[in-house]
Formats: structure tokens, C-alpha cells, sequence
């Protein structure tokens, strides 16, 4: 038996269409950075250069299915970008601005961009990128600038406001399959090139609705969002969709993401609401504490994602007024997962252990945890495994990629490992790659190296896997003591063994002069797994 | 170009276990009209009763796409229903009980329904009824009963419980295509036959969704929501789906819907917000009026749809501290249409202005006005036009039947004429049937009645359209006069032409000793065209 219902596609030109009429007077206020401060602009108004923009992208020659690039701070052009580019068929593609420039020129080549819109800030850097671009046709920059330093490279170069004044105001929206391609990220991964998601119209669309709700973003006609997660990083978390989809206006700082001009932005623009990485906010923060002028009374909600949100920053918000909502998510999942709000009845001692949780899922993700062995782990909020998704907003796959070894018979593995509890609260506490294997159990580097690094004596601890012949895998311990300490690995030992279970404890400890670090500062496992494997470490058996 | 989205159907097995899990929790609220007060169970519980309940159907023979019925109060079996139907792969037709039985029957051997669920409280009419069902096989009976009243039907009939102790509390849901049926409801319209509707998976599902957001519903978690709705209307709004969506709790009143019981439950469970039609709303405050210990202090949001919310029961509300939502849509809507939450910045004493508009569309519902020759109306708050709407949860035709009068080139006409502000407010005036087409341009006979009534010497004045060789269309104004008022017609023109533009002032006039009515006390308009046809009425014609 079918339905009588209409057969209407999940389309971003709904969605612009919606927010252009019904909430046509919501606003897009972003910085300037200077003392008189804002530019407003109106949802109306959005969807007017949205038109022009798909205009003026048809005359140089795009077609449905094309990618077109920006390079682009958040701000009212980049809005219109991303309505006009999905609305009329073709793929928006951010350039994630802060990849290493040839990790930038491979995701352009990859995704085979033809045309790129560029802010005129940075376009100093963009001229630098351009000639590795090899399928680059049309260059747009929004914004005065001198255009002459893109000369010379074959390319068409336009201005963003002349190209757009030659076109009406309305464009003939085609309808598009809702499965079809609208825009497309790609993941910054530390090992390999990045990977690309392609998002299509149905999953923006249903994740703007539900990211909407009130134990999500909880977003209305009523709001003004900061939006600091930028518009290059996972469709600025699809923000800008959702907003077209409930009136919510947003409030843009452009290039201004430095405590100061963000500060003063804030107390401009008065946003009662934000989204952001947790830096951002512990930035803020700061400045804040050594400013007492700064202004940030108007902030009531700030959703804190990318990382995880500390105690110290949902305390520091809390010291101001301000409720910090930890979200998790990942590129490859739009990015919503989860967000914590604490479960109706809470008691008051529970509040804040719910608040740093990475929270509940939204209704659309499924969500299961997965054991060494491939066994399903129950959600008993102890039981750890790595978590899979499964959702219509979640990729199923990587553009022009083979890497299957992500994907579990219809789920993709997130590489996070943690525990859930009965009422579904996520609690990530390692990645995949950290955690070790040991006899179908897992042992979590994290929580033995953060045991070890609260002993007095020890300056700092990474926790490694390694290859056993009875257990498959099993810790081993690095150390840094504290210059003058005289503490032995015995001791350390057992002092963990107050700590945890005793299967747990490494019996493999090395005392290092340091623990060597990536170039972001993380702890560089692969560099101690093969100093072990080269036998260069002064390795202690015990146990 | 595809997107690398997974391509995950929109289902109810999905919210399902959505809320078992992540909500599991939460929880359904039952008034059991007794001292001891509530039946409470969780969302878990409804799962795994829906799981029995999949099972015992299965084992009756129901197969994917058979219907079947509920005669149900709103409770936790028929929460159970609700979800055990449409994810078994069948669909769930709710029975109005509330309609004529011949009606009911009308509307069970349209639908072919198989197996009807009833509840115990309301077997003695059912047992009446059951005879004129030609295509019902099995009938369960939910609660304690004397199932002798349905011997000698011919139908198997079973005790709910007996049937689902029987089964396993797990059920292999199967994956159905998101656009099949999932549930049907039938209009009651007051002329000819009812209409079905049939809703999608994806229909229902989307509404969830959208329904939720804050500037719906506002459905959080941490809600407990007095549905007195019933679910044997458009699914109780579609509100059940919403709650196992996003984890708010459901307090039901069963069939105790009198303003005392009621009163007394709301006392008992205390639920802040609530849904409802306004004569229960109504019927409650002056209760309360009455009663000064009747406790509705827990009450804060209270939506008011299926008719008009009155300034007189917003007034009422807002003394009470209860916000009154209007809403606004209809059964081939799932009903979702509009919900009025005044702007951001709006001034306050527009306030209630927009409070009392139907309200502005939620995302998925594409809105426009037609005029009476076809042409599209503007959005400027004060021409008027018939509203026709589209969308995914917009039903494209009724069920066995080839109503295309109703449809307009994939619009779904409402039969409801109104306007719509610049900023996507809803002011519905009139039904389409009540206008009257005068030479391209509409006039509102409701409008008209309404400032004749206001005159001191009238007690009350029905306009209707009657052919004109001029215009097409003219109104004729009748009127009941005042005992002892000597009034004369020429004078309440005069009286009106200080309301009303010149162009709609009727010509012609008659004084009635009274007007017609229906039997829900609605002006009977085809009696008094008639009457006209027939020149059973003393005409005066002015001007």
C-alpha cells in the first residue's frame, strides 16, 4: 500500500525559499573589524545574491554536478555561496583554508573544482595556491582587491559584486534529485590525504531540521547564533542551513576570531547564542578575565565542539552566565552525533558529570558500540567499545576512495572508543588507534596515562601498545621523572595498581629523557612503537 | 555527481528505537480517572509492548500493508499501537469514534481494515458497531471487558493482554521503503463521504521532526506533554512520533477528558505543556474559575488548534500564566501547517496581534494564496486569497478516490481564504465556500456578519454570495432584528458602509425572524440560497 502523500524532495532551494520569505527579515550580521562596526544584511537580501550568484556562476559556464570552491571566511557572501551552489544543482566545495597548501591544492584536484570564490583577505595566500589548482577555470574575488596578482595564470578572474550586478535577482531553481550531490568536505586527517564526504540535498536538509531542536542547537526565529565554527570546517557544522530553516539569525566574524575583535564583535552584535571549538572560547575567556570591559553579557549558550570540551572551560562559562553544551560529531557525520543536556530529573551532583559527556544522539543517528572481538557492547555506561554510526546523514563512503576498512556492513567506524550509558549518554575516552588489544579486552592508554602522569614524581607518560606473544598485545610505559626524583618503575607500578585492574597493568616501562610529539604536540606513538620495535629503549619487565 | 550519503529510509521502527533506547526513560502518563491517580510506565516498556503486540498481530495473519484499526482513548496501549502497526510493515488506522456510527463504518470498509484493537471503555458501542464492519477479522480488546457483547460476530476475538503475554519483547522489524503507508486517517467532512488520508513513513516522520523544533512545539526531553488531542484525530498531531523522536514524555488522559477529571489529572501529573483543541481549553479555565482549588499551576505552553483560538481564551490563558500557541493545519496535512510565535523585536503591543494570526509555516510547508481568477496573491498582510500548500508531509490525493477539484497543479487546496504578512503570518478569514466572488475580487461574508452583528439593534446576520448578471456574484445580507427595535435595513448599510469599502456593501437586504442553522449550530448558508432561488425571502434592494 502506498501513501497519498506528495512526492516533494528534501532541496536546499526549500530551504533558501523558506528563509527568504517566511523569515526574510532575519539578518546575517557579520564583522568588520573596525569601530563602526557591523554589516547587516537580511535573509531577503541573501537570497537576492544567492540568485544573482547562480546567475552569474551559469554565465561562466557551470553546469549541474560541477564543484565550485570557496575560500572564504564566515561571513554574508559565503552564506550566499552556499544556498546558490547547492540550489542550482551544482557541489559547494569549502577549501578548509588552514590545511598545509598542498593538503589545500589536493582536495581542490581531487574534488576537480571549476571555479573558486575567494575573499579578498585571502587572497595574498590564494595567489600562492592557484597555480597548483589544475582545474580551476574562473576565479572570484569578493571584496576590493588587487586582482592583478592572479595575472598570468590562465584563468578567468572576476569581481565578486560586478559579476553579480549584471544578473536578476531571481534565478529559475531546477528541482534535483534529493540524493543528489549539494556539497562536499574533507576530513583533515594526521595520516594520508584528506578524504572527501559528498553531503547531499536530503541529509542537509534533515540535518538543519534536526540539529534545530530544542535538546540539540534549539533554534528559533527569536535567536542571533555566533557563529565562530568556520564556514571551510564540516559546512560550519550546517549552521547556516538550519538557520535558513528556522529564522535563527547568525552573527559572522569573518577573519576576526582573535579575542579582542571577537570580543568587541560580541558586544556589537549582542548573540545570546554561539558554536565554536573549544579554543575559541577559552581564548575569549581569557581575554575576557584580563579585560574586565570586554562584554559578553549577552551570551547565554555556547555550543563547544571539534574537541572536547575540559572542566576548566565549562567551568570558566559557568563563572560568566554562560551554559557551555559539549557536541560531538565528525565531518563524515554532517557532523551532528551528540550534544549534552542533562536528562530531565537530574540530581543537582549529576548535572555537570552529564555536561561533560559528549551527550545523546540525535534521533536520526543510530549509534551501537563494538567490541575487540566484533561483539556488540552493551550500554551500561562501563562497557567499552568503539562506536559505529549508521544514519541518512552519515557517509557511507569516502569520494573516489576505497578505504572500506572505515565502514562495518552499513555502519562507519568512528575511531572513537568509549562507553554509553543506559539512557544513551556517550562518553568517548580514546581513539581506536590508542586503545590495546589485550586478550579480547581493551586497555585505555588514556586513562593509564593520565594515572601516571597525577604521580608526583612523574613529569609526563605515554602508554603504547605492543606486540605479545600470550596476549596479542600488551602496554608498555613510558616515563619522564621529574629532574631529582628517585622513584623506581616498581613503584609506578605499584602505584597504578591502586588505580586500576590488575590484568591492566603494563609490565613493559622505560624511563625516557622526553616523549617525543607531533608537530600539533600530541604524543607520537608511532615514533615509540618502532624505538621498541628497534629495541632503543631501556625497556624494565616486571610483573 | 551522487553524494556518498548512506542511504538510511525514514521510519517508524527508527523513532522506535530511538526513544527505547536513547529514551528509554521517558515516560507515558495514563489518567486512570481513580484517587490513586496515574498509570505510569517508559518509553522502553511501550517498545517492548509494541514488539509483543507486532508479534500477536503477525500471528492473526496481518501482513505488510493490511490495516489495522484502533477505537482507542489516548493511552499507553495505543501509544503501543501506534508504533507496533506501521513498523511491523501494516498500517494503523485510528478510528474517530467520535463520528456518526454510520460514518465509522463508512470509513473501516473503505480502509478494509482487518483487525480492530478497542478499548474496554468503549465496547458497548463498538459491539453495536461491529456488525456493519465487513472486513474486520479479529477484534482485541484492551482492558478487563465482557467480550460476550462480540459473540456470535463471526470475528476471532482476544484479550490484549493474553494476546501479548504470548510473544517475545523483541520484534525483527522489517526495513520498508520510507513512502509506503504507515498510518491513515479520514477527514470528517461535513458534506458527503469522509476522505482518506494516507501518511508515509517519511511524511510521519519528517512532521516529527519539524514538529519539535522550538518554534513548533518545543519538544524536549525533559517535557512531560498533556495530549488531549485525541490520537483517533490526524494522529493526535502526530505528537507520539515527536515524543519517541526527541525523548518527551506523554501524559494522556484516557477517556477522562471532562473539565473535573481532567483538572484533576493535570493536578496529578502536573505536565507544562499541552495540546489541544480550544473547547477543552475553554472548558477547563472555567472550571477552574469555578473551583479555586483546581491546581492547573503546572501549566506554562498550551498549543490551541482544530479551531480558532479565541482573544477570549488567550485572555483566560494568559491570566493564568499559560501561554496559548495558535495552530493551525488539517488532517491532509499530518496536520502541521502554522504555529504563531510572535517575531523577534516585535513591538508589544502588536503582540497578541501576531499571537492570534493562525501563525508563520514551518520549514517543510511551501504556502501560497490564489486569487478568484487564478492569480497569485502577495504576501502584504492584506490581500486575500485561497491558501494552497505543498510539501512532503502534504497529502497529493485522498485514498480511493479522485477528488481533483481539491488539487491544483500539485497544490493541495485548503478551502481556507485568508492573507499572509510580508514576514509569513497567516490570517485565515473565511472559507472558500463563504466568499463571494463580485466582479475578480473577493468579499468576506464572515467580516460582513461580523460588523452587523456589532450593531445595538441586530442579533445576528448571515451574508452569502447570490448570483448577480453584473458581477457574477453579489452578497445578500440577512438579518435578525432586536424585539421592539424598529431598524431599518438603509440604516445598517449606512452602519456598514463606515466598516467596509463601498464595493462591498450588499444590495440587497432581508430582515428573517431567524437564521437557519445547522446541527452543529453553523449558519445553514444553503438554506438561505435556496430560500433566495426560490424568492422565499423579502428582498429590499438599496443602493
Amino acid at each position: 500500500m502506498t501513501s497519498t502523500m506528495m512526492d516533494v524532495p528534501l532541496q536546499i532551494r526549500r530551504l533558501l525559499e523558506h528563509g527568504a520569505t517566511i523569515h526574510g527579515g532575519s539578518r546575517v550580521v557579520t564583522a568588520t573589524g573596525t569601530a563602526s562596526g557591523l554589516h547587516e544584511t537580511t535573509f531577503a537580501d541573501v537570497a537576492r545574491g544567492a540568485a544573482r550568484l547562480a546567475g552569474a556562476l551559469a554565465a561562466l559556464g557551470v553546469q549541474p554536478g560541477d564543484r565550485v570552491a570557496t575560500f572564504m571566511w564566515n561571513n554574508n557572501r559565503h552564506v550566499e555561496a552556499y544556498f546558490a551552489v547547492p540550489a542550482m544543482g551544482a557541489v559547494l566545495h569549502p577549501l578548509n583554508i588552514r590545511l598545509f597548501p598542498e593538503q589545500i591544492a589536493f582536495t581542490a584536484n581531487h574534488a576537480a573544482d571549476r571555479v573558486v570564490i575567494v575573499d579578498n583577505s585571502l587572497l595574498p595566500g590564494f595567489a600562492k595556491l592557484l597555480p597548483s589548482l589544475k582545474s580551476v577555470r574562473h576565479v572570484i574575488v569578493a571584496g576590493a582587491a588587487d586582482r592583478g596578482v592572479l595575472e598570468g595564470t590562465g584563468v578567468g578572474v572576476h569581481d565578486y559584486e560586478s559579476l553579480l550586478a549584471a544578473q536578476p535577482v531571481t534565478y529559475d531553481w531546477p528541482e534535483v534529485d534529493e540524493r543528489a550531490a549539494a556539497a562536499m568536505c574533507y576530513t583533515s586527517g594526521t595520516t594520508g590525504h584528506p578524504k572527501g564526504v559528498v553531503y547531499s540535498h536530503r541529509s542537509i536538509y534533515l540535518h538543519a531540521l534536526a540539529e534545530a531542536m530544542p535538546d540539540v542547537f534549539d533554534l528559533s526565529a527569536r535567536d542571533l547564533l555566533l557563529t565562530v565554527v568556520p564556514q571551510f570546517h564540516v559546512l560550519a557544522w550546517g549552521l547556516p542551513y538550519a538557520a535558513f530553516a528556522t529564522g535563527t539569525s547568525l552573527a559572522m566574524p569573518d577573519r576576526f576570531l582573535a579575542p579582542e575583535p571577537l570580543a568587541a564583535f560580541i558586544a556589537a552584535a549582542r548573540p545570546a547564542k554561539g558554536a565554536g571549538v573549544p579554543t575559541v572560547w577559552m581564548g575569549l575567556l581569557q581575554y575576557a578575565d584580563a579585560h574586565p570591559e570586554a562584554d559578553l553579557s549577552s551570551l547565554t549558550d555556547l555550543v563547544v565542539g571539534g574537541s572536547a570540551m575540559s572542566e576548566a572551560l565549562m567551568r570558566g562559562l559557568d563563572a560568566r552566565g554562560i551554559t557551555g553544551l559539549h557536541a560531538w560529531g565528525m565531518t563524515e557525520m554532517s557532523p551532528l552525533g551528540t550534544l549534552s543536556r542533562p536528562p530531565a530529573g537530574a540530581k543537582e551532583e549529576d548535572v555537570d558529570g552529564y555536561r561533560l559527556t559528549q551527550g545523546r544522539f540525535a534521533a536520526p543517528v543510530e549509534a551501537r558500540l563494538v567490541g575487540p572481538d566484533g561483539e556488540t557492547i552493551t550500554w551500561d555506561g562501563a562497557s567499552v567499545g568503539e562506536l559505529e554510526v549508521r544514519g541518512p546523514w552519515i557517509t557511507g563512503s569516502y569520494y573516489l576512495d576505497d578505504d572500506e576498512e572505515r565502514f562495518d556492513e552499513g555502519w562507519l567506524r568512528t575511531g572513537d572508543v568509549g562507553t554509553i550509558t543506559h539512557d544513551g549518554y556517550l562518553r568517548l575516552t580514546d581513539r581506536a588507534r590508542d586503545v590495546i588489544k589485550s586478550g579480547g579486552e581493551w586497555i585505555s592508554s588514556v586513562e593509564l596515562e593520565g594515572h601516571l602522569a597525577a604521580h608526583p614524581d612523574v613529569v609526563e607518560a605515554a602508554v603504547v601498545g605492543v606486540p605479545d606473544d600470550t596476549w596479542g598485545e600488551r602496554p608498555l610505559a613510558t616515563v619522564v621523572i621529574k629532574e631529582g626524583a628517585s622513584v623506581e618503575v616498581s613503584e609506578l607500578r605499584e602505584f597504578l595498581s591502586t588505580k586500576v585492574a590488575k590484568w591492566q597493568l603494563p609490565e613493559r616501562w622505560a624511563v625516557v629523557p622526553e616523549i617525543p610529539k607531533t608537530s600539533v604536540g600530541k604524543f607520537d606513538k608511532k615514533i615509540i612503537r618502532a624505538a621498541y620495535a628497534h629495541d632503543d629503549l631501556n625497556v624494565t619487565t616486571l610483573g
